[in-house]
């Protein structure tokens, strides 16, 4: 991440850092935000203050990108988005699975902007015979034994795990023996994964934990000036 | 981040990089399960393979806390795992209150992992009148106009924000003027806070959009070595 200081900022074809990847989404939330309120320009400062970032890096990342804006015109919104999107290979919709349907599951099935972002949910698993066979948002539920089945038949990329703890890595193996590269895991434990396969974790307890120590510390975490929503300015 | 170049690993009275302190929950998760499972010394390479980092960045990021564990004989489980907790500021359990209580609040409010982790839900508010008095976890929902009486005689701490995005800033606001300070937000917009309130974000869309990067660039997020689950290294 800090080991890239040789590049030149502004050279499209330079590595993009893991910091900015993590970056993008929130911009592309903002000008999605943006083009729906009808606005088909914007300038960096209220960007970034729509996605909790300061102008300067905002500035940076998309710097990374290409070359975009214009000193005194501001942003295409339109334009802007669509670079994103490319950017992130959301241009084309990622079909996802959802491994356990809980009370979690039940809500990430459910959860409306999707496919707005880039992802259509198209397969849920679930072990209890009672909950396998059940639609939820529209869509049946297969039991494990199905796994590999369903994912190729919906061509699926991305796997969420949302079961049990005690179960995540049964169901990551699953996901991974079916070809899923891309896993997005709630269980509060460290899965294993080959080396070709990407792990994100959302642990709400660590959240919360990283929430307690500010707390205590009485200290606001590090940013940059002008960030307007804290904390999540060096994560996302 | 980088700007404490000047200061000496193993000096407890430095502060503690953000980044380590995201790392922190990590390790006392693979503290706690060492400990179930008897376990009463670890040594660095065991711990860090739980925590899905490398050696090195354990011992570097540990050195931050003060001194610990002895060259050949590695880390006393129980007496880490109480620094780790003292230095987060969970050694009292935080009293949680949720706003929403949607599939998403319930899924929250049932989460059995709190209590170990240094956290008690004691509070629910949601605004829809057929939700308001049920029971949710055995805990009875309230409405909005009960949030500033009930977060002081609960003496909540952290507020966890799982309404639907469009009501999550009115909620925000609510539990900020009752003096909360520390916010956790799953709705997927940016929230405008006063400085000494510090939001940390989780959002679903952002996390598959940046899987959905790595899998586009065929490639694994930079990390070090060693580390077993790809991806959460960078950022828990």
């Amino acid at each position: 991440m800090d080991s890239r200081g040789d590049s030149d900022a502004g050279v499209a074809e330079a590595p993009i850092p893991p910091a900015t990847v993590r970056r993008l989404p929130s911009y592309l939330r903002a000008l999605h935000g943006l083009a729906e309120r009808g606005e088909e320009r914007t300038r960096s400062a209220a960007l970034a203050e729509l996605s909790g970032v300061s102008p300067a890096q905002l500035r940076k990342d998309l710097s990374f990108l290409g070359s975009f804006g214009t000193r005194g015109v501001g942003y295409d919104v339109s334009e802007l988005a669509q670079y994103i999107t490319a950017t992130l290979g959301i241009e084309t919709e990622h079909r996802v699975a959802i491994f356990g349907i809980g009370d979690l599951g039940h809500a990430l099935a459910n959860y409306p902007g999707y496919s707005r972002r880039g992802f259509e949910v198209v397969a849920l698993f679930d072990a209890a015979p009672e909950i396998i066979g059940t639609e939820v948002a529209g869509i049946v539920v297969h039991g494990r034994g199905d796994v590999a089945r369903v994912l190729a038949e919906e061509r699926v990329t991305l796997a969420v795990i949302a079961t049990p703890a005690s179960v995540a890595q049964a169901a990551t193996d699953e996901a991974v023996e079916a070809g899923i590269r891309g896993i997005l895991s709630f269980a509060p434990v460290s899965l294993q994964v080959p080396e070709h396969v990407d792990v994100r974790t959302i642990d709400v307890s660590s959240e919360l934990q990283i929430l307690a120590f500010h707390l205590q510390a009485g200290q606001i975490p590090t940013r940059v000036p002008g960030a307007t929503a804290a904390g999540d300015t060096d994560r996302v």
